[in-house]
């Protein structure tokens, strides 16, 4: 009798335990998506901002943007939330739930500690000063005037610096930024992976520009009225599976993908009348990352099982979509034909092999957003080195107009005539984006990787794409990236899906395969 | 020397009880304007749902919605606060502050004591229950099923009582709801207007009806491209002075005016390709309600000197501008000819004279928001007679729907077929807005007294109308009106404004002006 009481005790407590567990998880999930609630709404001021906003708002937006700002920073600083993750990080639910239990317990738990580390003096210095840096940013590009700036740089590499002493202090302080937008990334290693990358594009860059086969892409440079390319984008997004009872296309200056929940994904482009590509890849591009955002779990809104592993591979899924697959003859087999309904005076008499050949020029230009798929890592790759010097205590900031131009000198073989043309194009640094650049690149290097196994396992994609057919591809996508969340950083998911570390070797395959015959290079 | 510095330290303590109460003072008015923040981001939810979210981003919408309604309502009633003001209330700023100072005073701590006695579980049940009952309301109204709905208004005309007698228990049940919407308004007041009103319309409507020399409407009644019309109604509100630099329109299903910020509010319409009035009066309309909000003032926004002083001088200025400026003669010969160059076919072989004329076409008809100017008032007084019933007690909620058929026989002479055209066609009791209907007909009445006294202060106002200028009017009405703010309630401040209290007999004498001569009535 006593014994089984023992027993019955014994058991009872174990199970209230387990529900005591459960209770907690359940808890801080809820936190987490309120939290997500906040930060949605503040999705939209600031998607609101950048699309639809009457032009005298902005100071009052700014407001806006900084309360909800608040709200969200003081909402996942919050005491017992973070007790709450202290006990399940000590539960058994952390070794022997599901992964998606295990990773949200050990990912939020990272994601408080790290909030909590940034002292909130420290986060409103930054806002404050980035606000001010980035109005300085616009004025001296303006007036291409890098004195005007330089402060402000000065004064944000310095307070990113104490961000990362602050929030990973046994890192290295560039690996610390770059942990906000690439989880896990080291340095060492993207440096490494970069240098041999930019080893082979730099000759492939100067094998397409010395080609006497190059292509033009004059056709692209014609009359396509806008109302016509925006019905066409719409199309073209909604036949790759851009769900548009989920999401819209607004206009904007620069284009951006936006998401203010789960059925809620928002993507944006500008437009060109006299030069189709403008408006055409930027839907495709920020389609690919709607498509991503779209295929993130629904149940898992808000939490980590239902985040985007990081902003490389998010760029994976744009830069497929809009470079191995919407460069590609197949897709234009399946486009071309939309296109000309679409446009019937600029591409009469046109073939859908020329206006995708015109696709393919490789020329090296001042301007990163106006680059080329080839030449568009060199400016990240000079980026990503010249930041991390900075941050590491290798340069001043005072030198990096200087170091730029030697740089772009010696990847390009020209020279910005003026620093509006060259340090002073992005917004990047003014806005406290540090770390941020290598992910484009990196983005590149995963899309090219994933691309290849895709295309190992689908053998007959092309003439899927060549007929319009994307759901296979995008359910692959779906099944291996969309659906695994935030489980795993992205070098290890990648070499997961693929079977192989991460390596720059499919990029350079893959653009050598693509770019060379089209500029009558030999193969090999 | 004992007894200056007796004087010394009494003045000090005095000069320390000042700057303590402007203290004070500024501590209230930036709690009520980081009220205004978080209600403002509401607004941006509300519009941004109503415009432009994607159709299956409702469920997450409402969440998004329900978290900043608890962040509003948790600041609105916040205790510091609430000292603040008891203290104020009782300080010497209170009693000699400027016209502002004590406006703000007292209606602020009006809010806060109203506010603080809605207890937050009566809060949560009504929005609960406002929410559940708009959803049966669509479908009920869709399938055109009374007993689908009479549940749910039973339980939110019950929850209506309830929050009456909670905010304001010595006031009738029925003005306790109307202070919320027409601050300071009495049924008695306002029902005895509205019999005499109603005692001229009825008449006014049957001699129009039995002319045999009624306006058609059938020149409105062409094709008018959608696009012309986005154009054209753009102009004619940048026309009347409407500043798309703080402003915008967009396209929705039930057209709304609706504000973000001091510089950021939006108006909406829909557009019928077969119909021109559909879209011009909706944004003439919307147009009115926006001049107003553009027209408060920017520095005391988020606090009484910057709010308007209900919703029926809302109305009215939406209404003044619809109305008594859109279907006049004058306002014709300057839209006529940009009518003109928007719809070349359409408006071929017509006159200024024949549109204007069509506009004033009188027609007893079913539904409220189709309804004419002149009948419009009969399905307002009828919805204030019934709601007001069933909050006083007078009538069941189960009987609404053979009262309504019964009185609309009476004051239209036509009688629905069917309840969706009935008693089920406004959302209005479904969400909650009791005491909500009279304002639109108290809109009318003070806009028809308040165009009286512009007219006689600005002779030659119809000279300016018809060449465009509208200066004259905005700004009479900026200065009487909008400038005004919420300093003194509806009645005092059209009593101010015109030198009269207020009364239905401009309104009568308007319609009668205006209508009857294009429907061949004697004069008189």
């Amino acid at each position: 009798m006593n014994f089984s009481k023992g027993t019955a005790s014994q058991t009872l407590s174990h199970v209230i335990d387990e529900s005591k567990e459960e209770e907690l998880f359940a808890a801080v999930c809820a936190h987490a998506k309120q939290t997500a609630v906040l930060a949605s709404v503040e999705s939209l001021l600031g998607w609101d901002e950048r699309t639809k906003m009457p032009v005298m708002a902005g100071t009052y937006r700014a407001e806006q943007i900084a309360m909800q700002a608040t709200l969200v920073h003081r909402q996942r600083t919050d005491q017992a939330h973070g007790e709450r993750l202290a006990a399940l990080a000590e539960s058994k639910l952390a070794k022997v739930g599901s992964s998606q239990t295990r990773a949200t317990i050990q990912l939020l738990q990272k994601d408080y500690e790290k909030q909590l580390r940034l002292p909130s003096r420290l986060v409103e210095a930054i806002a404050k000063a980035c606000v001010e840096a980035q109005q300085a940013w616009a004025v001296a590009r303006e007036e291409s005037s890098w004195p005007m700036l330089q402060p402000w740089l000065e004064k944000v590499f310095a307070l990113k610096r104490e961000q990362a002493a602050c929030q990973l202090p046994d890192r290295d302080p560039y690996d610390a930024l770059m942990d906000d937008f690439e989880p896990g990334a080291r340095w060492s290693v993207v440096a490494q992976r970069f240098e041999r990358l930019r080893a082979q594009i730099v000759p492939l860059v100067r094998e397409c520009v010395d080609s006497p086969q190059r292509p033009s892409d004059a056709v692209l440079k014609r009359n396509f009225p806008i109302a016509a390319q925006k019905q066409f984008v719409h199309d073209v997004a909604a036949g790759i599976g851009f769900d548009f009872k989920r999401g819209r296309i607004d206009t904007t200056d620069h284009p951006f993908c936006s998401t203010m929940g789960p059925d809620d994904c928002r993507i944006t482009t500008r437009w060109d009348a006299d030069f189709l590509p403008t408006a055409l890849f930027g839907i495709l591009h920020e389609a690919g990352h709607g498509l991503y955002e779209q295929g993130l779990s629904r149940e898992w809104f808000g939490l980590p099982p239902g985040e985007a592993a990081s902003l490389g591979i998010h760029e994976s899924q744009s830069r497929l979509w809009e470079n191995m697959v919407g460069r590609s003859p197949a897709f234009w087999e399946w486009c071309f034909p939309l296109a000309q309904r679409a446009f019937p005076k600029a591409l009469a008499n046109i073939t859908a092999a020329e206006v995708q050949r015109a696709l393919l020029a490789v020329q090296p230009s001042l301007i990163r957003v106006e680059a080329d798929e080839v030449t568009y890592n060199l400016h990240v790759m000079l980026r990503f080195d010249l930041e991390r010097a900075v941050v590491q205590g290798g340069l001043a900031v005072a030198d990096l107009p200087a170091a730029w131009n030697e740089r772009f000198a010696k990847d390009f073989g020209i020279q910005p005539q003026s620093d509006a043309e060259g340090v002073l194009q992005d917004i990047h640094w003014s806005g406290g984006l540090i770390g941020y650049f290598p992910t484009y690149t990196l983005g590149n290097i995963f899309a090219a990787q994933l691309m290849a196994e895709a295309t190992r396992q689908l053998p007959d994609l092309d003439q899927q794409l060549a007929s319009g057919r994307f759901s296979d591809l995008l359910g692959w996508l779906h099944q291996h990236v969309h659906s695994q969340g935030r489980l795993l950083e992205s070098e290890p998911l990648v070499e997961q899906i693929s079977g192989h570390p991460v390596s720059e070797t499919w990029l350079v395959e893959s653009l050598r395969r693509r770019y060379g015959p089209a500029h009558g290079l030999a193969a090999g």
